[in-house]
């Protein structure tokens, strides 16, 4: 398995991704890593890192990590295209095209979003009938497994059949990841009557109905968390919102409790300060994936350390290995037979 | 001080309703309020209630609270306008044309939201210059006071310049009811750069610098929870998705630490507990202000039980006391003065 990681995508690139690369590659046999960014900062602080290790140890880790320059590198706050553009020498590009040539499985990234999904489209292309990429991230519920929430950010504005395909695409992807054999579709919506909402949405809720999916119909907000259903399908400006808002209220009560706890060192108060920062760090289940590409794309959170930038790796090598992409294709299939050709075209 | 209280609004109407009228009573000297529903219904829940008081009690909160017969109710899964046409007689409407006739002065429900906005609208007409009402809601930060967040589901599609009067809206709400001199006010977007968001985001980003606010720019999802920013403005779509997204993550991380701390009995965790419950119970803060219209009309969650109706009852007179419809048209008139005709037509 063979992993391309943009080294210098992150606010804290290139130090936390090469150690989080490192620790990736020790936890996972057979995990081969390409760190792609400026030569001479990956190296020395590849070097930094190494210099502390035993000299056997250094050398196994040493025979799984490469670097490839790559000389530019397309900050947080730059126009994705734009930038891609001018700069086609940019760490996240060099680290996609690993995957285009077939020399990595998957990529990497903790850098500017929309440079990741720009690139990877770009590079990549999109699977065949699928009309726009989707973002997908897990989000707890009181449920026994998360929710696939797509797409969190990557086609800003939707038609109807864009989060058709999402839902499909998140459908797949509960199956495969989850080992859900039937996951529940809803439409994130302001109201669970049909008739509510934009007319997005309710123009998306009757092309729902054409599809082979188990599709609920309109979910709330709140329905998330409560486990209500596996896949929330919702245009990519609403899901970014959603992600964002779900991780600034988790910080804001975990903030809370912690306030309210300090000087408490009874077990039960240090086992819910760290249950509760599992269950609401989000780093922890490593990252976004992008779907709806031909291949398999990682989009961490810019503020990843190492523990969540392996995790992220870690991720990006056991979906290649659930062939993410191949399950979405075949579920493209399974699910739209449904379909008239007309419904494929609005 | 006189409330028109709709008394069938709610999954628990009449009886919560009822009950936090005579709470609200019993708190607020000279508060008068008019039950609007069944009444036979809200007679028979009246005297249940009542007459477990003594005597003299029972004279003075009777003398308090009277009853409007409305044979109607508007169901929560109702189409607002279609069934306020259908039923001019109902308890929503019969409440709000009590504030159109000078015998309210709020009206207050916890009733099917579009309809008090339909209602509301209709009876009481729009702020000369305001093209569309928002519904402002406070949302805990970690500041010393909580933000007003507008638009929550009063207007679903928006324009730009709708954006803008719910930021004037919510500028004045703040001033008034927060008592912050120069409220910073934020534009919910998916990225802090300017350029970041949809077309209505970037339409809107532009047009708010015509106006005489202290306009922040762009905030995301996490910031609010911060205290980034006095007023989040967006578009009821997301607004409504924001406020549900933030119950709905409360409530699954109460239920999580009340999972964890049970059988903890220690002072800290009983405290805890109670803190916990207090902050993220938005209950607390009495319900929504539907602004923009002439009146005060204060929309309550369908699932409020008395302790938050009662709230939402002392809102609506401490609002009305604190002439917050005056307010917003003082700030109309003075955020305007750098507006070109030209931005007002947009």
């Amino acid at each position: 398995m063979h992993i391309a990681m943009d080294a210098m995508g992150g606010d804290s690139a290139p130090v936390e991704v090469v150690a989080g690369a490192i620790q990736a590659v020790r936890k996972t046999e057979d995990l081969h890593i390409t760190l792609v960014g400026d030569e001479d900062q990956v190296r020395s602080t590849l070097v930094d890192f190494l210099s502390n290790l035993a000299p056997e140890d250094r050398d196994l880790l040493e025979s799984r990590l490469n670097i490839l320059h790559a000389p530019h590198v397309i900050g947080m706050d730059e126009s994705p295209v734009e930038s891609l553009r001018r700069s086609p020498d940019s760490s996240i590009a060099r680290a996609v095209s690993l995957v285009r040539t077939g020399d990595a499985h998957a990529v990497v990234t903790a850098g500017n979003t929309g440079a990741a999904v720009a690139a990877t489209h770009q590079a990549l292309g999109r699977i065949k009938g699928i009309r726009r990429p989707g973002i997908a991230v897990l989000l707890p519920t009181r449920s026994d497994h998360p929710a696939v929430v797509i797409d969190v950010g990557a086609t800003v504005k939707c038609q109807p059949i864009h989060l058709c395909h999402f839902g499909i695409m998140g459908n797949a992807f509960a199956r495969t990841v989850l080992n859900i054999d039937t996951p529940r579709v809803g439409l994130l919506n302001i109201g669970e009557e049909d008739e509510k909402g934009n007319e997005l949405v309710r123009r998306t809720h009757e092309l729902f109905k054409e599809y082979n999916l188990n599709f609920l119909g309109n979910i709330e907000g709140q329905d998330i968390f409560q486990g209500k259903c596996d896949v929330v399908v919702c245009e990519g400006f609403v899901g970014n919102v959603v992600l964002k808002v779900t991780e600034g209220m988790a910080e804001f009560v975990t903030h809370f409790v912690a306030k309210t706890m300090a000087g408490d060192d009874s077990p039960t108060g240090q086992r819910l300060m760290e249950q509760l920062q599992g269950k609401t760090d989000f780093s922890s289940y490593g990252g976004a994936i992008l779907l709806g590409v031909n291949g398999i794309c990682i989009i961490g959170h810019g503020r990843s350390g190492r523990n969540a930038l392996a995790n992220a790796i870690i991720l990006a090598a056991k979906y290649t290995e659930a062939r993410v992409t191949d399950r979405i294709i075949e579920g493209l299939k399974s699910t739209s037979t449904r379909n008239s050709p007309e419904a494929l075209s609005r």
